[in-house]
């Protein structure tokens, strides 16, 4: 076998010895010292085996987040998209109105969501410089008592990132904050806390597609509109414990193996440091030849996860992607939005992908310049 | 490797060859001659290899119901219990009935969410009996003009099905007819274009769970109300083939590998013949024996799928499904709203499973009479 760099941006590449586990015991799930004679897959999600899949993986990430018994993971289903509807119809009552801030492409799709259900405001935009920059905390306007504040930690197309929010004062201990960490939970150690609300598609940091994971505080879902269609009320899913239908067992057992493997690896510390160190081979190659490569984020914006830059001209652009890919790196195109490469590199990216990348963008440049 | 005989009734067994080829190929996704260096669970749901997936499944479910351009198979996430919100959001209109006809729990959940939508009627109901029997066509009273005509097909937890509905005299060229096949989907041959909607949980008779598999008559799907949250819009998969957002792709998958196996043993008709041969084994020893071994629904009511019955008293109840999963078979223990025993025989029960519960039923019996 022949491991392929997969630079793409979601489903994602995912810890090589996590797939060799699954791999191995999927005919054959071992639970307690035994064997069940049936793959993970085949499992009755009421059965023993599987409520341990559920409650260890709940309890592990807990752990990693530093989160309490007031805070409950659910295992969701359809997507952070399907959440863009579900806090709004949750949350937004009459009357009230919700603050949106806008740094890409996600956060303006989950404000027109929140649109079609009440009163919203947009407390600040990156639109204008196509998102490649974050809101400065000074242009964060609030409205006068936000039902809750939502923001997008990572923006997955343009590449900005915000790795710390205390600097946006956006007073958690007041305002009820609800975030889309889709493409940079788990990746470096924060505040879980200051949000009452987090949400998160599985398939960048987490473990496979199909599997939404929110985590939010246990009190939120209580006393929910009963009119609203049972899937879309948070508490069906805390009072189940994520059982009240079959819940996507494989990707949460995935996830589960995924949260192991970030514990052995020094758990967000450990991602952290793996995942500076992997960035800074990329941006420093972009730092030192500004001539060829152009970074799309602003510097003070730049995310760990998505690093999103633009050649020369288009020509080149695609001359990059084909050559990347017949030296064992795919994904690489960037998304319309922006044009020219993206280099996603979350957690389960090996450094080597990132040494790779920055070897051949240098022989790329060499090459070409 | 020891395989049990799984009568779970869901996530169910899977045929172990498609098992087999799912583990030989997951850690290198084979596509077009070549080797992908990637898992399917890392593939990015824009590439050419998994957009191959999502049109070979979608032709083959069309082609093993028999549909032609007018209909679009739909790869969707929520289970069964999202449809039940999904139906009544998109065609309960204001000023119209929709009529349902109660056979067994989901069918009540799915009334129950249609009521927080609309006005409906409840055209006949079982529960007199314990769904224990489906109503008689006589027995089914329309509303003078249903929006559409719900029904479950299949009862997993009471054990009976309607094979062939053409005795229900539904008008299907004049009702919209909309079902939840979750439980019998791909068992038999049936006149799809019957129905304007067909919905089925993956987790029985198509793959894993996380998958909700929708079947509909493509033209119903437009024009959907724009306040709707956008993944509840059946539009939102029909214009973007279900990729609007990213799909469950591994599901998927496996749903593709499963329909392949099906079609090379014989079809829909093969099914048919290997499943009423199986059902047989139990049904047979249940009439042969009627003391010991009594049958929860009525043999005209019966389900292929899913086998009811209760032992003289509780005892033997419990200690039954203790000595099976001892000699090899799991998941007989019955749903507490009919107590006693349920064997579930899929399409990926192969015969030898039936073979041997019903040797082991006749023993048991012999020890315990």
């Amino acid at each position: 076998m022949s491991r392929i760099f997969n630079f793409g941006a979601g489903p994602a590449t995912l810890p090589l010895e996590v797939l060799e586990e699954v791999r191995d015991e999927f005919l054959d799930y071992p639970f307690d010292g035994k064997q069940m004679g049936m793959s993970i897959i085949e499992m009755s999600h009421r059965s023993k085996a599987y409520d341990a899949v559920n409650e260890q993986t709940e309890a592990d990430m807990k752990e990693l987040l530093g989160l309490g018994d007031d805070y409950q993971v659910l295992f969701m289903q359809g997507g952070a998209t399907t959440q863009f509807s579900m806090v709004p119809l949750n949350f937004l009552k009459a009357g009230r109105t919700a603050d949106y801030i806008l740094t890409g492409t996600w956060s303006e799709k989950a404000l027109a969501e929140a649109k079609k259900v009440g009163d919203t405001h947009v407390a600040a935009s990156g639109k204008d410089s196509n998102y490649a920059r974050l809101p400065q905390p000074k242009e964060i306007q609030l409205s006068e008592n936000p039902v809750y504040i939502h923001l997008t930690t990572n923006n997955t197309i343009f590449g900005t990132q915000w790795r710390d929010i205390a600097p946006l004062n956006l007073n958690p201990g007041k305002h009820l904050l609800v975030a889309d960490m889709s493409s940079d939970i788990l990746s470096h150690p924060f505040k879980a806390d200051d949000y009452g609300l987090i949400y998160a598609g599985a398939q960048k940091n987490i473990g496979p597609a199909g599997l939404t994971v929110v985590i939010m505080r246990r009190e939120l879902a209580e006393d929910p509109d009963p009119t609203l269609p049972i899937m879309l009320q948070y508490k069906t899913f805390t009072k189940h414990k994520s059982l009240y239908n079959t819940p996507p067992v494989f990707a949460v057992y995935i996830m589960g193996k995924v949260l192991k493997w970030i514990k052995k690896n020094g758990g967000l510390a450990g991602m952290a440091a793996h995942n500076e160190a992997k960035a800074k081979l990329i941006y420093d190659i972009i730092d030192s030849h500004p001539d060829f490569y152009k970074g799309h984020a602003t510097p003070d914006s730049r995310s760990l996860m998505n690093i999103t830059f633009r050649l020369p001209n288009e020509e080149l652009e695609a001359e990059f992607v084909k050559q990347a890919q017949a030296a064992g790196m795919s994904g690489l195109k960037g998304h319309r939005s922006v044009g020219g490469l993206r280099a996603s590199i979350y957690n389960g990216m090996p450094k080597a992908g990132c040494e790779a990348l920055a070897r051949f963008m240098l022989e790329f440049m060499n090459n070409n310049a």
